[in-house]
């Protein structure tokens, strides 16, 4: 029985990877080992370690690794920190494999110490193209990994590309559709307008008219710009005045920054249309998508999970640049008034046909099957 | 003026790069910055740091992070110290461009900081193939690195084929070559017999007649193989009881496996016919290449330093893979009888023809050139 | 001329050491070394690196090093990753005696360093008593120095009391008091209402009238009790309904439970009686200090500068339990209604008379003074 | 039942709490929890750990944290190291008291996590004088620590004029003196010349014939001066010439020059009545001691044991100045001629009668019985 251990350090990291714990967790060929850590522990980010539990999971290890500061230098200690901690655990735990998700920064502490380790590293998601340093992290950790699960075809040819052995590069789709599918089977309804109500802050917003998702996040690269980023966005928001549910950025370099010109907005216009939250549930993250009348912002979620739903989309910079997309999206700059024009555009044309760009809902099963029947090596060796 | 932040982590860092360092330190557009850390602070590995101060430079940190043990986990600890502590100093040194050297475990510290600070990072040696862990980390710094100076053209094409910009390749050689040729250049006398009699520990042997150069390392990923793979070299060393001029081992996880085999064969025969170092000034040890009968282990330099100086070469077992080669190496298993063939065959033949496959001797010159000219970006794109 | 090195990390830190940090810069026999660190740096406890940099100082190194999540687990990490990064920098400024501030939890991590590196180690403010981990903290830092600062008579017989050579202990008094003796030479009014208008957020008040100063920080031993403590200090201030400026708290372990019930107070109450403040510069709070109707809270400026100043003062729970105190401090337990009314029987008292407790306003000349004159010894031995 | 956590970091750690951790496993009430990290770990300091296991102990974590170098700033270092990984352990085991061992670097960690994490803290060995670091050490793991374990009422004497509260000070003797007694009951006869012959290395030699036992550590607050430390040592031993057992050194910063020094004397002189070893099964070290001429060195073994059995001795230099000492130890400067003399003046003596200073051979029992009945808190407070 292979011991399969998920290292999850963040919200997105637990929406990529739970329809994989659920399917190794089900399956009698392996065991689930669970490691949480980084932002993944942090109230401030909504505390996901408890929705973990709360969902069934237990934490083998709960490792707190992020350096506070949320600059370029703390983002790459918190990664030192989980490089310190990751190899005693690793230890501890012994597992047989390791599966990393996606490119967060995190996510490199986790592969580093694993293919040091010697233990077979599974990586979710590679292949794919992006802004901010996560285009660099995902490939990296693609160059550590020896078993690979890319979301798409076109995923899975870039990382044969970059001399990847092809039979251990398996197209299974991406494991966030898993979930998705799994709500857009039923009648898509937010069953919990009780939970929007008490959690978050900001004004109480109904949504029964179309409604405005949005999920703006630093850029890494372009540190610094994180404030005037986020303005253009909170302009366009106070000129479309519609009800909105909207998100504070991620643990990135740079997040700071974006907090606080939500934190002055907020007290300068105290938007009675504005509800904000550090984190959802994956579900009431899925249901909220799946009924709003545009999404926004730069997170990868509309271009994945608002592909197979036909969200329309407005995505915004150059954090998701190169990224493989479906008709849902349109792109702007950080410009308010084409921001608006956009949002605009999207309201009016209404929900796209379905695209399974990334997946059709069933990569955990997949993934968890791969786990228990493929060779696992530790030697690499570029394919050409 | 660009300043240029160097990293130097082992002896073979400082071999690798030195020449590089001369050429920055000479030119008037940019300013060198050096760092030293790691195995390169430590006595047991020769006190590399003197060697360098000797050389003219002056560290402007030096950084303790190897976590003894050298096991794979330590192997991780020690990046993960080295991604805690570079931050603070690239902070207090605000450098433009931070070099990244080769391969070694800790230039992950060194490209993980710098990608992650938005510093752009040049690195040399890449697109190379071989096994050990090298071999992961090599490609996945070249995925961090956003200027690469491979060392020939097969390296260069890898690199592109990897999805790296084809402008920021730029082929220069290895600069380890620089300091060969410029050393073959002179009389390729051993200048310091006195030094190696000082130095060192073992047998006093002469160098007048044909001798052995030995230089075997652990491979990480076969890790726990380590003594088995040193007994059967020093079984052969024993049947060929030649003069020997033979290397501890670096810091790589298992190397305590191979000291502690050079250390029992030591106490138990006491052989009067080698003498151990720990390290050796970077001059010595190419006119040890330069003069000896055959260089046999599983070193890089046989392949490198030795195509250029047609050195008769023994590879033994798989640390070397993949590599691109000359004719001067013969590849044998770890098996005794195997190995005094191999080196009574290259004993045999005697020196090769010089083969430029490694470089012509002006990478350094070529890299500074680069350096000072170069477009520097920090956001990264896969070009596929 | 000795290099005195300086570390800061927090604002309580700042506040206890500006005056010396002036002394040593004025003094031609002393060379200030300045080390920013831990929530100094931090945006969230109001960047009082950039106070310390407006008044003049410029930093030698800035190490982030506050491990996210203010549990008693990470203060412990926290104070891991100083002392992992203090040593590197330490060995490149080489100081000859370093001055630990207190009793914070980072603070350990300065005296470690500087007392296994043989470096000399002063301490102010030590030999106090209190509640919380500072308690514990205090007297192991007075443990590792070899020269000490006790802020007054009683400090310093229990530091003598404690075994420590009665040569290496000065009277000094706490370095505090010098600002506000600074400060209550001049007129006592408050110089800066823009300021107070412009930063914080809350609620717009005027301080014509009494106003209250409250500043309530987490107590580490009594974990996880925090939010009910500070709700009862919130159920008092509503019910006094007076003018109010209040801190957030510091990053000790259950930070965030005080921050949290001081968050959901505001959003359920809206008071528009408070406004709230991450930080202030140390004068600005000293003026407040010296013109507010009543200090309230537990932290231990009441007690030092309050008592210099006669600040009508109540004292809540047991983080200041058995430090010295002047009559101007009132004790109650967490309960709303022993706060409402020690706090109006401390309105209707009004001021106190000046007690020098704490020191007559020239700690840091006396410091400076005796870091020049003072042997510094390596060796200590416990004086019975 | 009380979780009782113990947290070993060398060899000198295990000898001192090996009893305490049998009575704890034998205790019906109590839960052994074994950390074994630091020095414990390392092949170079005679791999305590497989000791200790070996011994029937199953370590639930093993935490390599030694950063290499053994200067002052990486004994700094490796406590940070220390101090990052073990609040994540405690967070797993989730002890009722952690027993933190004597003075040595790596104990500092195990305390300060201990503390700030609200984890009772139980002490062996406080309340001692010595040299090096281990005297601010020892005293600062004092004002940490919740329940104290002094050997004998000086020590607990000590401790409560610290300031301690005299109710959590026990005096039960010291541990190590357990192991002694035991040993004592039997004939005394070294039971393994097999193993001493197997293992160690240097010259063949016979224990019939009086012989020397000889253990000498750096000085940490002499750093630098280890090497002329021990060439006195050295030469006073090449001027005896007799059989000679001799303990490489600890991990204390200065360990290097120490060693070198030993190593440099062994290439020179080949002595043929020296046997070197890097560690001893405790029991095999303790009969050593009972059965030598004459013990000599800096380490406290004899004093304590030694003093136990009454083995004539020889203390060189200021490493156990202050230390309660009995009859059987003369002191010397590090002076050859001086050391010659007092083992020739203490072999001429012989054997003293026993003396109960540090104990009378039931420690464990003792404190296991305390660790199941005390009282265990959080806060503490100074007693005056």
């Amino acid at each position: 029985m292979r011991k399969v251990c998920v290292v999850v350090g963040s919200r997105a990291n637990y929406s990529s990877i739970k329809s994989v714990m659920c399917a190794v967790r089900a399956n009698p060929d392996l065991k689930l080992q669970l490691i949480v850590g980084a932002s993944a522990l942090l109230d401030r980010f909504g505390s996901v370690v408890d929705v973990i539990e709360a969902d069934g999971f237990e934490a083998d290890a709960k490792v707190t690794m992020i350096v506070e500061g949320e600059t370029p230098g703390t983002m790459a200690k918190s990664t030192g920190l989980g490089l310190l901690e990751l190899p005693t655990i690793y230890g501890m735990l012994k597992p047989d494999v390791v599966v990393s998700v996606g490119d967060r920064f995190e996510t490199m502490a986790t592969a580093v110490a694993a293919a040091y380790m010697n233990i077979p590293l599974a990586h979710t998601m590679g292949g794919e193209i992006s802004g901010t340093i996560d285009e660099s992290i995902r490939h990296a950790v693609t160059k550590l990994s020896h078993l690979h699960f890319p979301a798409n075809r076109q995923a899975a040819e870039r990382i044969i590309r970059m001399g990847e052995d092809p039979t251990m590069v398996h197209v299974v789709g991406c494991p966030r559709i898993d979930l998705v599918a799994e709500i857009a089977k039923g009648d898509g309804h937010l069953e919990s307008p009780d939970w929007l109500e008490r959690e978050g802050a900001g004004a109480h917003i109904t949504l029964d008219t179309p409604f405005l998702l949005v999920s703006q996040h630093p850029v890494t690269t372009e540190y610094g710009q994180g404030e005037p980023q986020i303005v253009e966005t909170l302009a366009a928001l106070h000129d479309l005045r519609m009800p909105t549910i909207m998100l504070w950025p991620n643990a990135d370099a740079g997040s700071e920054d974006v907090s606080r010109g939500m934190r002055k907005f907020r007290e300068k216009y105290r938007p009675e249309y504005i509800r904000f939250y550090k984190n959802f549930p994956i579900e009431t993250y899925a249901r909220l998508m799946l009924s709003c009348g545009c999404a926004l912002g730069n997170s990868s979620a509309p271009l994945r999970e608002g592909a197979y739903m036909g969200v329309p989309s407005v995505n915004i910079g150059t954090r998701q640049q190169g990224r493989d997309r479906a008709d849902n999206v349109v792109d702007v700059p950080h410009e308010r008034r084409a921001i608006v024009a956009a949002v605009k555009s999207q309201l009016a044309h209404g929900r796209y046909p379905s695209n399974h760009l990334y997946g059709d809902g069933d990569a955990g099963g997949r993934i968890a099957k791969i786990l228990v029947e493929s060779p696992l090596r530790v030697q690499k060796r570029l394919a050409y």
